[in-house]
């Protein structure tokens, strides 16, 4: 469970209903048209940018945003040290019923492909293919939200001018200019709301996350690299430590 | 048929239609001469900015914004296991007669450069040259509706300004504000439109495509290489399943 | 001669015209200080952006706005495919009498390393570094007007500041309020005029005509390295089609 | 210590409040609810944005923004003549003691894998991948602050919206409209204090010094290579000094 | 003396001086405070963003926008044929006289590596290793300068929100608000002129001189590796002149 976007996003929508009781209400700002308007627009415009397959995966990535990764770097790195040292007394074929208990996808595919006796080029070319594209898949979801948070603020602008015209239009009573004003800002509102506190946050949280995902499967290329090639455990320890900061490095050989 | 551009722009008509009906009504925001400095603004914009062959290119390349590919990714995998399995038996010339049935005129071409005996490199090279290109021109499609998107908000502020400095030069009759700012700002209504509901979500789309071709053009290309090389169909499979997400890989093997 | 770049420049000035004489009338646009300081300003700070001889230079790549090349992709294909028939036969040494009367002076001087002897590397090498200076110096020329693109706006908004605190300073007429106002705004009109108008699509034209003009060059330097290695005129002409759309490739051969 | 950061962050307060005290006094421009939205929600707009375990690091990274290294480019590249001469006499091993007086972690961890003999290839690999973490890790601090100077002017204009819309609401009173307009730009003057003086000029400092910790890196991987290598202390020392400007280049041999 | 700074410079003040004349007179746009708010504050955030001997460094960068090089590509490319001549007929090592009298530094040293006998591998990392430095030295001071563009107009409207805040906070004599918002307006005043008449501009002639100051390392290391290889005469100075545009090549053999 990521806590950083669950509070966030509860802290946020606290910190709005309090600033808006402060003024004259939250009442004054829900209006149903406005919110048609820029969620509508939002909406329609991406469902126009991105084929309808992306759109529904974004809604899939989305979940990314809220969940963290079960199995961590440490575990990875101290993985690896274990399977080169048996890896170097019983050769890599003895990994094999370890390899049906691992619970990372990636690392189990890694390490299957090693165990098949594939060529390191080939492991190379099929590895290095899979992070790419896993990488475009996880950024295009990121795409798509950040394109959310440009096209939020623009419709909310839309909408202030559809008020503004019409208002401008019918100046006959001047003590309506201010009501009719204030809801018509109120969607440039919600577009700089939706904008700042939703999409952009999110397609950051989703490009975090595909970066931290990408450095992971690299590490375990370089990993099973090493093994293929029977490095030293200590040299393969030292190789992957180099992934992560000085002060995380706890070496199983001390 | 893309049905998500299509259920898209429908859906942006309807919302637009309504909202200005619950203002003061559709006529207030129609304005002949609006419309003509916005639009033609920016197709004079557009002309001068691109070569004339680019601009008409442009108008062919956006029936890809409507439709789908009509062979999917699946296909073609399952075809290059069929051919790999035959050609290790039989070779690949024995392919020849099926090369004439396949519908994708990429992957034809490319297992034409196969079956006439190129070397690996030669084919290597006429195909990137040919992805290459190929990107370029569809990227260039989506890059003249990017920069539509930008011109149209420009010339909405252009005939703004246009409408203000008229206005604000004959101040005496302050009746006539209202309307005249109201008719002012129809100009950058229409910019900020055509920008966001049309321009910038077309060439998303069309960049999404790009993107999509390409990447079937590569995941052509790595395996045309695979058969050329004589790859067991296995690893042939392995390698192309790795351009797709983990729940799509269905194997001809199991 | 460019057509695309000269139909919208008459119809944009066209337009601009239409649309002020259908307001106040176009003297009220017209406002000799105004045109100073945008014009002025965005050719002080340009003079001040860049070397004086990139300035000049890029007066002299204008002209690439309005011509178009008299040489097309296919005529240079068609010559390749020439070359390399007689070279087959006759030797490349036979070509020099066909090289003086090619008129494309880039594939003229490639044609003439060829046939000096010159090893492949070195052709490469002395051609990459022509193509990759060329086109420094013409996407320097896109860079000047792009920069002019938004210096004019910026003076623009600085000619409107300068007006608005002159006319803020002295509020003591009312009714002067309205045409100062107005005078004010001319500058913001002239600066958005001249970037949308004249400045961003000149550098767009550029950059397309640089792109082109890269792209040919890149397919000589191919094609006379294919010629130099004696490839086949078919394999020539397959890899020089490559970078022409499918349905420009019109084979000498069938 | 770095004393730019404790200069530029003192002067540019001390010129805050002297511009507020010749206004209308600085408790016009203190509101509790407005430091509230602005800082509140650029909190959360920023732990939505990056994974708790980012943030809580980039808290530690500010401290780069501070201090100044204490090892300087000119010390190591006289510590590696030094080590130079003495290779070439007595071989690599005899740097041993001295490896353990380094300050410099990297230079330290560095040193250390060449003299346990590892390969070129493998400390070369080792220490690339230690340089592009590191600074990743860097850089991500600083795209935190870039972000918050993103989300702090936008956190600014909601507030301000949030006022408008609830001022307009309630016109009766014209009076009232100076005040509560000036409170409602408050929190647009918050979020532009805390972008431009705060979190943009922090982000500055934090990839400035990334870059200059990750020159220093390559610095001192270049010249453990070239020592592994067994070069001439005199061309080591060449290589060292064109990392730095002329004027700084302090031979050891003359 | 670059000839179109210092022109640029002084029609730019000449322009700004005379429009203001035309309004209400220059004293109207002389307010010390803000001055000090917009100066002030620009100088701080530098100060915070980047480190103090970079800021310093920034300052000696400066005067490259107003000098020009001494030494021509011209000249440069007639040394390097004329070195090649000798170097053929007697030996690289009798140049080592000429190289005394070489005014251009880089020339000269990469010479000096030349006639001392390194291999081309060392000499191609050594000059290499300096060009980048030395061009992320450049590019630094035009980042600073850059990001001054970007702080000034920040500035400025910091500047006209705090008059706006206090002017609306104190509304009571509707007489004094002209004259109190053309004063807040001066700042923004300030921040657009210093960004676009100062900073930016400075900034992009930095890059101009940094980008050619490249160009000729580039075109000297170049000349340098053919020398060591022994290049023919002719064919270095065909090589080099592919730097050139094809107009500026005047052949010293012909």
């Amino acid at each position: 469970m990521d806590i950083a976007t669950i509070v966030g996003i509860i802290s946020s929508i606290g910190l709005l209903v309090a600033s808006m009781t402060m003024g004259v209400g939250v009442e004054a700002f829900l209006d149903l048209p406005s919110i048609l308007i820029v969620c509508g627009g939002t909406a329609c415009a991406t469902m126009i940018s991105y084929p309808l397959r992306d759109c529904l995966n974004s809604v899939s990535v989305l979940k990314h945003a809220f969940v963290t990764r079960p199995v961590t770097v440490g575990e990875i790195i101290s993985s690896f040290t274990r399977f080169a040292v048996r890896a170097r007394k019983e050769g890599l074929i003895s990994l094999e019923p370890d390899i049906r208990r691992i619970r990372e996808p990636f690392l189990r595919k890694a390490m299957e492909l090693a165990v098949d006796g594939l060529d390191p080029e080939a492991i190379t070319e099929i590895l290095e293919t899979d992070i790419a594209f896993q990488e475009s898949r996880h950024r295009l979801g990121a795409d798509i939200f950040q394109s959310m948070g440009g096209f939020a603020p623009a419709f909310g602008m839309i909408g202030t001018l559809l008020g503004l015209i019409s208002m401008l239009r019918q100046l006959e009573d001047p003590s309506s200019i201010g009501p009719a004003m204030s809801l018509a800002l109120v969607t440039t509102f919600y577009g700089a709301i939706l904008a700042n506190m939703v999409f952009i946050p999110i397609a950051g949280k989703l490009k975090a996350r595909s970066r931290d995902e990408s450095k992971i499967k690299e590490l375990i290329l370089q990993g099973v690299l090493s093994l293929c090639r029977g490095d030293n455990p200590r040299v393969i320890e030292q190789k992957l430590f180099a992934f992560l900061p000085p002060s995380a490095r706890i070496s199983a050989f001390r």
